[in-house]
């Protein structure tokens, strides 16, 4: 059985990556690695869909076990992949993909050099902005903020393998499956 | 204007990389290189189209002037790639296709790291071997030299950075653009 790959996709919010992996999702071949938190749900969220919610205490425990393939803390909650399913659905032959943020995706690419990195950008800022202000749910200020940290993650697309700009969201997801097939047809060559 | 790919596809006799790559080129993004040979035009081949056939001291004249991308001598005649309508096109945006056999695929490898390298191969030996007997225009001893000249190229295709098996021409063709497609989507990262 061949090893299926790893790949990581990170994307400012609004930039549809929820939409796009949704549909990518569909497909039996692919894994979708769900992260643990030890921050508290939200309204809608549901324990092994959206996260694993978990207490401090045994997440550290899990830090200390070595667990993790990545983990981080953000405004003082835990966020980290675990291991063991990510290794057993590889090994299965699934794509597993870890949707992350960027300096979560940087720790990996020096942890797993030959996991894929894809990164869902917006064709504008002017375009994300409307689009965050089309959606309804989020004040002015707050739209600012999501803004000025989407041009801080979009500096690092270059430290990407890909940059998918979601313009027309059937050719950015259609884009997504040919750079898995492509990847699905790469040799050895690389690594020599 | 962003560059266009310098793409380089090899594949042993009888793998359909002609009709494969006939089907490619109808996409105008695309620009077929003509080699340059010095061998005399074998029936049906049209000047230009097929090669650009051309006297060995115009050939040689041509190699003083390091007119080449990569050059070669078989059986006493020459084969080779002229650089200036490579870069031409290149510079243009067209995805510049280069159908080479193995050991010149190598030497390109060497000068134009960020060149792509693509290898067609067949589902087996033996389906290699049945598809040649299948066309009835050779003899059973030129079918045996071909199938040994295919094992020897075989060996090279995990030099290359894709491998399609060509099992159903559709799946090879559009691996073939999906291939592209990834590539036109990938960021400088790799060059870091």
């Amino acid at each position: 059985m061949k090893k299926g790959l790893l790949i990581v996709v990170s994307a400012p919010s609004g930039c549809g990556k929820g939409t796009i992996l949704k549909q990518i999702l569909k497909d039996q071949k692919y894994y979708y690695s769900v992260s643990v938190t030890t921050r508290q749900p939200r309204h809608g969220e549901i324990d092994g869909v959206h996260y694993h919610f978990m207490q401090e205490a045994k997440f550290e425990e899990l830090i200390s076990q070595n667990a993790f393939l990545e983990y981080a803390k953000y405004c003082d909650h835990y966020y980290g992949s675990l291991l063991a399913p990510i290794e057993t659905n590889l090994a299965a032959g699934k794509h597993v993909i870890l949707e992350i943020e960027v300096k979560g995706a940087m720790q990996i690419r020096k942890l797993r050099p030959e996991a894929k990195f894809i990164f869902i950008a917006p064709p504008s800022i002017d375009i994300l902005r409307k689009r965050l202000e089309g959606r309804g749910t989020e004040d002015a200020e707050t739209i600012e903020k999501r803004v000025r940290q989407a041009e801080e993650e979009l500096a690092y697309q270059n430290q990407y393998d890909y940059c998918i700009i979601n313009d027309i969201l059937e050719h950015a997801i259609s884009d997504f499956q040919m750079i898995v097939r492509a990847e699905e047809l790469r040799t050895q060559s690389e690594n020599l």
